[in-house]
């Protein structure tokens, strides 16, 4: 294959039905994620900074430049992997804004680690030196081609955005990629990493350097995967998906983060390798996945014994894990096969991932994070130590870090290289598929350069107003994607024609003239949400979603106390808009306490001591915990 | 204190509200249970022999002795604690029926057993001995004490059922009691152990002996839990229950096997000193843990993560964890309150935990266990491998053996012992909390021996008849529960007159003369419970009882495939007994299948594709699984 163009974006598949736009072409100008792209510049790559230096994960790779190591080392065995996400994050941060201190600091992170790499490309700072276990001794929980992954991903980041820079990351990527290829190619060690992550390193890595021995790689793993050769568990096999081969499964199933990094490295490969079959495996288990074993907020992962998914329609709110890591998986596998395939849905999945898991982990601060993000806090715990990395990863509270603590980086790259999920081209045109404040630039191969201005105040508002800025004399379709939910209502607006329009793609076709203005118009009326019966934990209980937003009751929101478990929502009275909140109307249940909860006879469950309606206020559910410890839930109950 | 009298019971405390009779007092000739007993002695008795030796945790103890170890031993860091409960198994079986084979048995554990003790007292294969870990190294999780207090409850069941034999058994015991006490005495080691169990054990021996160094040992143990001595872990250290004292704690917490044992251990230690304090703190965590952390199965225990009881009202039945040992610890413990303070309840939840979580463990032929009982099983899953131990304790199926298998000889020792926990005395007379065909006779002290024949098929027959089968000439009491379940229709017949009575006990006082007879009448109609509002889980759902028995709808005796989710049960139809079944109505569920499963709009959850009702039959909980892989709920939820 050829290297990709140096579009500065994460995913550059050399085909599919959409091409991406990267931040160099897409600029996000306020708004929701700006705000968010500024507290991760500001506040969280400092932070993360910080904690790397503090824990030692950095230092790792000094000891190991250093000749030293064993019990020297601090960290999980995949601390380096924390390295890699931060200087990823830094590399989009750096292509985003130009940060001089950022690129000063990236450097040095960069020299660090590449004093530790071994001459023959390996790279790790827990295995293969003084005092440690053999290179690929625990291919199952050792995290070494995990590790690389990421190391190879911040390397692409780095390229995309500074091709040009001497800093010399790309060459310590390239030899550890070698020194991978080498070591697992076809006539090496017939194993594969227990925690996928490779897969869609090393296809990217060969759109970036244009040499297919890493695609070959990346198919290896891909194709390896789903015959038992890690280890049975107690939790099953599936934990690594490694019992059923990719191509066989149904469904997205076992450790949540694995399973969606591993379906999109084969997204990957098939798009590379021009596999219709493996695509089409890949977006029937993610269809199944959506529908039967995703939360209302698009969060994945509702075991905390194995951080996995549970069997179809195994949701329960109070237990959910959605961890952040994995909807930060979720958005990748999500934009692979969008850009594969063009269907809206997949875009949809991004838009409430990201609105509802992605923006929910870090704290208005940008110096703590949530693990996981559960749907619904019993108890309202106590706040983690601000001192120390929490060990729970089901932390109360959002925490300044976790001994396992990948979702601050994890978040940090995903917020830096946010623009890159915004908007995509094909050959007919433009389209916008997150609506962000701000301007999309870009120069078809063929064509004169389109430049496009838009401005909402999404998703508080629902109106998307698109202009195009540049005269063209060729037409070119532009597509807005109208989200699922918006069903009833949405219209499109071109010039003084306003037309219904459907969930999917709105397009306009035309030649464009400077100044010519598209405006989307979403139904943002607040709207109760009905699970599906087959979801057991949340039978007759509703929750309030409004645009893209899952919203949440918090204790500290109620008066005496808070008790939210009490609330039952009146359906009669639908939800109404109040500034950032939305309000509901609820009658309070204040069941009496009983010896034993289960009782006898046919009369029908306790009835509610029926008082007049309270009106509730619900804040966005990623606002939540931003208070104090509290309590909260997103499903409520139905009178 | 002074040894107590032999009766051949688990547990004697020397003061409180009533005082058990052993089995050598009380036998069940019948029925349910001596159906339970009978498999118990013939089929799992020499299943769990054959696996101790095969998985060589009898062989550990022949190492030791021998003077090896290290890399030769074999099995958990708690794997002694199996042949310790076998032992006790065998030692009330053996008082149950003296059957020869296995007071040979008995004898030749015992003897490799002895072998392995060190000089001092010291017992333990896994720490202390050559390659080994120092004795006392690992108190969180080395279960050292937790190992010996198993031991010591086994040399109890042999004391009191066997005093004079010569087999030494109680002999090891005491030297370990004492190495023990030495060790972690007030001038000795300030800790105590991960896993609660020598606190009830080290009681009871001091009741056998006479000797209160153990009494105070013991107490000093349930004094030192709730400081933090134990290690903070990702799920708290609640887990050990180390987080609050035991005189402050509100309610079971943490791992719910640890949670009962110490709680029991505590009773032991409240009623022995005289500390009403400590057991009403105790009383009041089982009050609230009844109401509010108890499944309808009496299960306990809703976390597969560490095993342990969630926050009040958290009880999903699909990841129901309900251990059986979980069960066992619970049976403990009630039994150890009601002997206290003569409530109801307690034997109440006793019954309860005994028909739905102790008897649901072993398989029919009692060769295989469920380690976990979930309420509900959404997917088949697999027969777990007849020839190797499961490395799964939530098996779909029950498997043979455990890589933890604490169940199959914690169900063992319970049932061999059962005739233990049927009946009592006081001053006033004779109590009887659990209804099984069988003879009592009881010689009070200071009266004329006492002898009752009950005959009943109960539970699935609601008559008890009571016969009093000797002529007295003093008054007393015979009191006989009436189930909390039996709210209405409940009746006692004496004579000719026929009164209704009311949940508790019903008591009848007199002068009985032989041929004198007594027929509690309790009302078996199958019944609808419906869950207190605050269980999120169960929302919408009813389970189906009849006396004593939950019941459940298993795929197997559903037509094509057996789908038991779609089920929707008409609750204006009550159930009907139909042999050991009930019948309910349903209406099918078919829900569509969409791409995403939350639906807005106002209108009310998707509703049923109303066909009409069928009839579907429903077997006892207990019964589930023996019919190969299926799927099976206890909670139905409502049309």
């Amino acid at each position: 294959m050829t290297p990709s163009a140096s579009t500065a974006a994460p995913v550059l598949p050399s085909r599919g039905r959409l091409r991406p736009l990267g931040l160099d072409e897409v600029r996000i100008t306020g708004g929701f994620w700006a705000e968010r792209q500024s507290v991760n510049a500001t506040a969280s790559l400092a932070h993360i900074a910080h904690w790397l230096e503090r824990e030692g994960w950095i230092r790792n790779f000094d000891l190991v430049a250093a000749g030293g190591v064993a019990g020297e080392r601090r960290g999980r065995e995949f601390s380096d992997s924390e390295v890699y996400k931060f200087l990823e994050a830094m590399a989009w941060e750096i292509g985003r804004t130009g940060d001089p201190g950022l690129e000063a600091t990236f450097r040095a992170v960069v020299h660090r680690v590449a004093g530790a790499q071994d001459v023959d490309g390996y790279l790790n700072t827990r295995f293969g030196h003084a005092g440690q276990p053999a290179r690929w001794s625990d291919l199952q929980w050792g995290h070494e081609l995990y590790c690389v992954g990421h190391l190879l991903q911040a390397a692409v980041a780095r390229a995309r955005t500074r091709p040009d820079a001497d800093d010399g990351l790309v060459a310590v990527a390239r030899r550890a990629a070698d020194n991978i290829c080498e070591t697992f190619g076809p006539d090496g060690i017939d194993g594969l990493c227990g925690h996928p992550e490779i897969e869609p390193a090393l296809v990217e890595f060969a759109r970036v350097t244009g040499d297919d021995r890493y695609l070959d790689q990346a198919a290896l793993f891909v194709e390896r995967r789903g015959h038992g050769r890690l280890g049975d568990l107690e939790w099953r096999r599936e934990y690594f998906q490694d019992e059923i081969p990719v191509r066989q499964a149904t469904v997205l199933r076992g450790h949540a983060v694995r399973a969606n990094y591993l379906a999109a490295g084969a997204v990957d490969v098939a798009a590379e390798t021009d596999d219709p079959g493996l695509l089409k495996a890949v977006r029937d288990q993610w269809r199944s996945t959506v529908a039967r074993r995703t939360y209302v907020t698009g969060g994945q992962g509702s075991r905390h014994q194995d951080e996995a998914f549970g069997e179809d329609w195994v949701l329960p709110p109070d237990r959910a894990y959605s961890e952040t890591c994995a909807g930060v998986g979720s958005v990748m596998l999500a934009w692979r096969l969008l850009l594969a395939c063009g269907d809206s849905g997949y875009a949809d999945l991004i838009e409430r991932t990201l609105f509802n898991v992605v923006s929910t982990s870090p704290a208005a601060d940008g110096r703590s994070f949530f693990y996981t993000n559960t749907l619904h806090r019993r108890e309202p715990g106590t706040v983690p130590d601000d001192d120390r990395p929490s060990i729970r990863a089901a932390a109360a509270q959002r925490a300044p870090w976790y001994e396992v603590s990948c979702c601050p980086t994890n978040v940090a790259r995903t917020l830096a290289s946010l623009a890159a999920y915004v908007a995509s081209t094909d050959d007919e045109g433009l389209q916008i598929h997150q609506y962000v404040p701000g301007t999309i630039v870009h120069r078809p191969v063929d064509g004169a350069e389109r430049r496009i201005t838009v401005s909402t105040g999404y998703p508080v508002d629902g109106e998307i107003r698109v202009r195009v800025d540049g005269d063209d004399d060729r037409p070119w379709t532009l597509s807005l994607r109208v989200p699922g939910w918006a069903e009833q209502g949405a219209t499109l607006t071109v010039g003084t024609e306003t037309r219904p329009v459907r969930p999917g793609y709105a397009t306009e076709r035309r030649v464009w003239r400077a100044g010519d203005e598209v405006v989307l118009s979403l139904p943002m009326a607040p709207r109760f949400s009905h699970p599906d019966p087959r979801i057991d934990a949340v039978r007759g209980c509703v929750a309030v979603e409004r645009g893209p937003l899952v919203f949440a009751v918090e204790s500290v929101d109620l008066p005496e106390g808070g008790n939210i478990d009490g609330l039952r929502v009146d359906l009669g009275r639908p939800p109404t808009p109040a500034g950032n909140r939305v309000l509901v109307h609820c009658r309070r249940l204040d069941p009496p306490d009983r010896d034993w909860p289960y009782r006898g006879g046919g009369a029908g469950p306790a009835t509610a001591a029926a008082e007049d309606l309270v009106e509730v206020p619900l804040i966005a559910y990623h606002d939540w915990a931003n208070r104090g410890p509290s309590t909260m839930r997103v499903w409520i109950p139905t009178s």
